[in-house]
């Protein structure tokens, strides 16, 4: 695996300074400028807290210097928070001062206007001049919450006051949006707790992956939340998921630009660019990341994932106090992925044993109100949850019940905390009613999830399954190593044969080199070498015209199908050279192409695209309409291993027609996932040269019986 | 339109009684029995009540009655809440009395086993022979708010408590679960008033449409929301929403079911049958029921359709005081069919007079942190609201803002309402921090709906747009009567020529008796006949033997295409003839069937289902992959508009086939559609006695050219 993790700085200085300037701070609390002070001073940090102002001799309560210079001393994190235009200077004294980290929260840069970007342009060559590194601008601050360290103008940082005594799991959050930076500080009324929230605003040095990556070193943190609008070093991004994939903490990310609205909507009000969707979502795929497209899914989540041990499979066992409800989540379960398999009969024995006979001891189990009664030193729904965790057919089990004031949780959690230590799996709560304040904190403290929205409990669960499922995967089926193979000096070769791209020959020659198969060919450059090839081929051929110059050989008379003769070859070779002369005399003719017919089968495309941000991807897609009309493809990153491959053709709509659908045998999805594998070594290969590939068609044989790419296309980088 | 209200018992006595009795009634109030008492008690009931227990003379400060022949008035209705067993002598006991309304709570019925069964079974034998009406069994009661008549043991009725001052809209809650039913209240705490709250149980007798139609005729009931494992009387359901649809009373409606797991679960736990789910959703479709699928989008969902005007169209402008998570909403919008058009330059301009450079004039519009800053009397937020409400390519509006404690809402709110009432287009606002509970007060003072979830939010705004699209196309293009046509006499005439099912020549027999293009056909019964028929054809034709013992006509030699003279017409007569009796010498022939070969086109399979609970349904979809492999069919209640067809047809995920893909000209949908229309007639005419009818392939020209139903296959009922 890549390790690019030393291009990203220590930022051990910036979360945690011992000494701060807030340069620009007022005495007016409800200003944004004065607001940032307040937070810093009450929320306990316990450095020195220096602000710059020329106009007060004191900002609340603190001694005020005129400028950066009349600080006492070197501070190690610079606050800016004035009028965009005065920035730059600032900078550059920070800078020659030697202080080694500056946060700009003013806004009025390269998203705002003409002026703006010359703004940016300033502070970006101070940056080349200097060795400070610096956040923002345009954001709203950070807050790491471990030292107190509240430099940011929020107002919504209350939130995280709702946190229960012992709270369940914990996230950092690093978000390009300052507003949902810190509204994500709502999940702590869930029993959510956080290591630190950043807003990185513009970007203009320290990035997204930059905090992600100090993120991953920090204990506090269990999984990441992250609100991507565009990266500004995609190609870090992979190092960043393998380590995080590898220390299993979770990336949970919101990235958005996905409509063609959000896009507009990306590029005009950021300096962001969203990138290729596409090419994000398969990335994400591949590297585990939980793609929510909600805030509250994200907390949700993230709520899950931290205080829950991971299951192997989406087999959910579902317990209720009200039967319609559970009803309700079973239909959203299957629409979701999640299976809700019917109970073994000795699971069902076990369960009839603690409900009446008016409940339901079927899958969603229903206890009816008599979940609350007592049996002993345990409750019907403990028992429950302990028969369902004990059943080898479920993975993970989800409890609707009413916790109001008047639960019987402080019987309940303890009991189903007991449960998921012992057995290792997943239980989450979701209450139809609104929850306590008590009961959320007793679930908090007994680390099981509680919910109050159906579809978030959902969405957390689904993840649970998702994430676990990666993670078998991760450990069994890494993706292989991104490095070239050993055939990438003579594919550049074969490549540099061709000016902006390859031609069905060399393409061809480039594909075989690769051991895909492609169909036999041969050229020839007279009647007498047409036989005489003829004879090496020994099934029916199809002869076609082989010139730079003729872009549509079929209307050129260029192609002729099925000869099946020595004689015929030889006369094709005469009717084809004549009709092309006829149609185009001036053309160049590099001979004409004998090519062995491929008898038919299902007819698929695959191809390689060169994402600008993440590289080499493959992609692979059933012909005709499923291409044409519904756009049903799947894309993957280079290199892809066998399983990938496999998994691609899972994931398309019309996957079941290569299951053999229709009446038609089963097709070779083994020899399909093999092309699919070799194509992706050629992408890696390649990387810097070609821009796409299109194998088209790739004709898939019925099981056992091969693929082969019948034409291709390579083209270059321009 | 059929009108079958007067099928539902007036219940105004039922949820508004002079007095009840409550048979089993205890002093425990942490019991089922004490509680439902005490919540009588105490929600303001002015009623007399009468608790009958034979073991107490007093239950919770009233005088206690043995038994309800002892209650010294015929009470109005009698709550019953007593171990199964005793409650059909209990009932008789109430009928006897007089007693014109029950409502059993007590579960142990139908869902419970087979002594529940019995048990229900003397109950229905009682209602037989009494007047006396009953709701329940398996209920959770009843609570009018109206009356303060809490005739429940819900614990969790004091949500209603959290309703601010001036709740913004008024829905009741007729619900197959109990627990769903009683949750629903905390839609209070958003602003949403409640007329009341029922739960239906197990049905034995009053039913969910009873309820509804009751609901619809109280003038303090804005919208209904309703909670469906299965209707009992489904053929009532058209009535209900046809009264709804025209007193503009939104029905929004979770129906459960849908997965086979949720089916086999409705099935299990309730006495319910959960029905077609198909059918339902095309019965919801076509009467403009709004259907959930999370209770929490059931809340969003009844809040926005009571507080604000029905919007004409899709195209929703997105105000922002933070830009990234607007992007996010903007995604989201796109996926569930919302349009976020660009605005126009001119609303643009207008924009950027009020909001800072760095903010953003587009849709989503990012009006910063500035949102709050007043201009004169106004702030930046009310007159971006007011732009683009007066922007006719809007819509809708929904605004993202923090409505925390130091929201400006006091000014904010009542501009808000100020441009919703002037431009009657809806304003939403959505709230990415947990808003305080004042500013919810203030905007639902003003009946501004708000929001603290995004995706509830935009659900909220789709429902709003579907249910103002739906209300458009009502008032303009209502349902035809559903009654029998002019041909339905001589329809049945064709229809009960055959045994089982028409075969291709009655079936083809009936579709031209409504002027449905099928091919030309005659029967020939030797050569001559053949000769002389094909010269009335004047076109190539294909012959068919004709009989019902031959299944595989092909098989049989039965088939042969392409015919194009008189002479090979009567050589095939006798070809066929040969073939058939030598593969089945015994089968009996009724001729051979000369039909008009059809030239290929666009093939589609149209059909008609009769639906157990609603009766004919026509089906369409396209051939091929897209009805084998995607089941990409659509399904309308007949009778059918010529506009409810052509909505089928863009219902397709193969639509833009019809609409010309992959190079090949536009189909005839409207001869498609009149073929949808006139089969739809066939379902009304005939649906006493057909079970389904198969049209495949119709064929679809050019448009312009027409369509043709090639084969077709009709069965009956058995």
């Amino acid at each position: 695996m890549t390790d690019t993790t030393n291009a990203h700085p220590d930022l051990t200085t910036f979360f945690s300074p011992k000494s701060v300037a807030v340069i620009g701070a007022s005495p007016e609390k409800s200003t944004i400028r004065g607001r940032l002070l307040d937070n810093l001073i009450s929320n306990g940090f316990s450095g020195n807290i220096y602000p710059v102002n020329p106009s007060h001799e004191e900002v609340q309560g603190l001694k005020s210097y005129p400028s950066i210079d009349d600080v006492p001393e070197t501070v190690d994190l610079a606050a800016i928070v004035i009028p965009p235009k005065h920035v730059p200077q600032t900078i550059e004294a920070c800078a020659k001062k030697g202080v080694p980290f500056a946060y700009i929260l003013s806004s009025g840069f390269a998203e705002g206007g003409e002026e703006g970007v010359a703004l940016h342009h300033q502070v970006k060559d101070i940056l080349a001049r200097y060795p400070i590194r610096v956040a923002g601008p345009n954001s709203q601050g950070l807050f790491n919450i471990a030292d107190g360290m509240a430099m940011t103008f929020s107002r919504v940082i209350g939130a995280l006051d709702q946190r229960p005594e012992t709270p369940t799991g914990r996230v950092a959050v690093v978000s390009q949006s300052g507003g949902l930076a810190f509204a994500l500080l709502r999940g702590a009324r869930w029993g959510l707790d956080y290591s630190f929230v950043i807003s990185t605003g513009n970007e203009i040095d320290l990035e997204t992956l930059d905090f992600a990556n100090y993120a991953l070193q920090r204990d506090d943190t269990d999984a990441l939340l992250l609100f991507i609008e565009g990266l500004r070093e995609p190609q870090k991004f992979r190092a960043i998921a393998e380590m995080a994939a590898n220390a299993g903490k979770p990336l949970i990310a919101a990235k958005v630009g996905r409509s063609s609205a959000g896009e507009r909507a990306t590029a005009s009000h950021t300096a962001h660019l969203a990138g290729s969707d596409t090419a994000y979502q398969a990335m994400f795929d591949r590297y585990g990341v939980i793609r929510c497209f909600d805030p509250d899914d994200m907390i949700s989540t993230a709520l899950a994932l931290t205080s829950s041990p991971l299951p192997h499979g989406n087999r959910v066992g579902m317990i209720t106090v009200s039967g319609g409800n559970a009803i309700l989540m079973t239909d959203l379960c299957e629409e979701m992925g999640l299976e809700i398999p019917a109970l073994s009969e000795a699971t069902q024995d076990q369960i009839r044993t603690v409900i009446p006979t008016y409940g339901s001891p079927q899958n969603p189990v229903d206890l009816t109100a008599q979940a609350n009664y007592k049996f002993g030193t345990t409750t019907s729904l403990g028992q429950t949850v302990g028969f369902l965790v004990d059943d080898p057919d479920i993975d993970t089990v989800i409890v609707q019940q009413n916790m109001g004031p008047h639960g019987q949780m402080e019987d309940q959690a303890p009991e189903i905390a007991a449960h998921v230590k012992r057995s290792n799996k997943p239980v989450l709560l979701y209450s139809y009613t609104t929850p306590s304040e008590e009961n959320v904190a007793l679930l908090s403290s007994h680390h099981v999830p509680c919910y109050v929205s159906q579809r978030g409990s959902l969405h957390a669960l689904k993840a649970l399954s998702d994430y676990g499922s990666f993670q078998d995967r991760w450990k069994t089926n890494p993706p292989p190593a991104d490095k070239p193979s050993a055939k990438a000096k003579e594919a550049l070769k074969v490549f540099n044969q061709s000016g902006d791209q390859l031609n069905e020959v060399q393409a061809k020659e480039l594909l075989r080199l690769y051991e895909i198969p492609v169909p036999k060919t041969e050229i020839v450059s007279s009647p007498d070498e047409a036989r005489s090839a003829f004879k090496t081929f020994g099934t029916p051929v199809v002869m076609k015209i082989l010139s730079g110059d003729i872009a549509h050989k079929t209307e050129a008379g260029g192609v002729i199908l099925n000869i099946d003769n020595e004689d015929a070859a030889a006369n094709a070779f005469e009717t084809i050279l004549g009709n092309v002369k006829n149609h185009m005399p001036d053309a160049e003719i590099d001979g004409v192409l004998m090519e062995e017919m491929k008898s038919p089968g299902l007819e698929m495309t695959a191809g390689l695209i060169n994402d600008p941000d993440f590289g080499p991807m493959v992609m692979v897609g059933l012909g005709g309409i499923f291409i044409e009309v519904l756009k049903d493809v799947a894309f993957c990153p280079a290199p892809l291993g066998k399983q990938d491959a496999l998994d691609m053709l899972k994931q398309l709509k019309g996957a079941k027609i290569l299951e053999g659908a229709r009446g038609q045998p089963p097709a070779d999805q083994d020899a399909l996932a093999d092309v699919l594998v070799k194509i992706s070594l050629i992408g890696i290969d390649l990387k810097d040269h070609f821009s796409e590939a299109d194998l088209n068609p790739v004709i898939v044989y019925p099981n056992g019986q091969g693929a082969c790419v019948v034409d291709a296309l390579i083209a270059k980088k321009s």
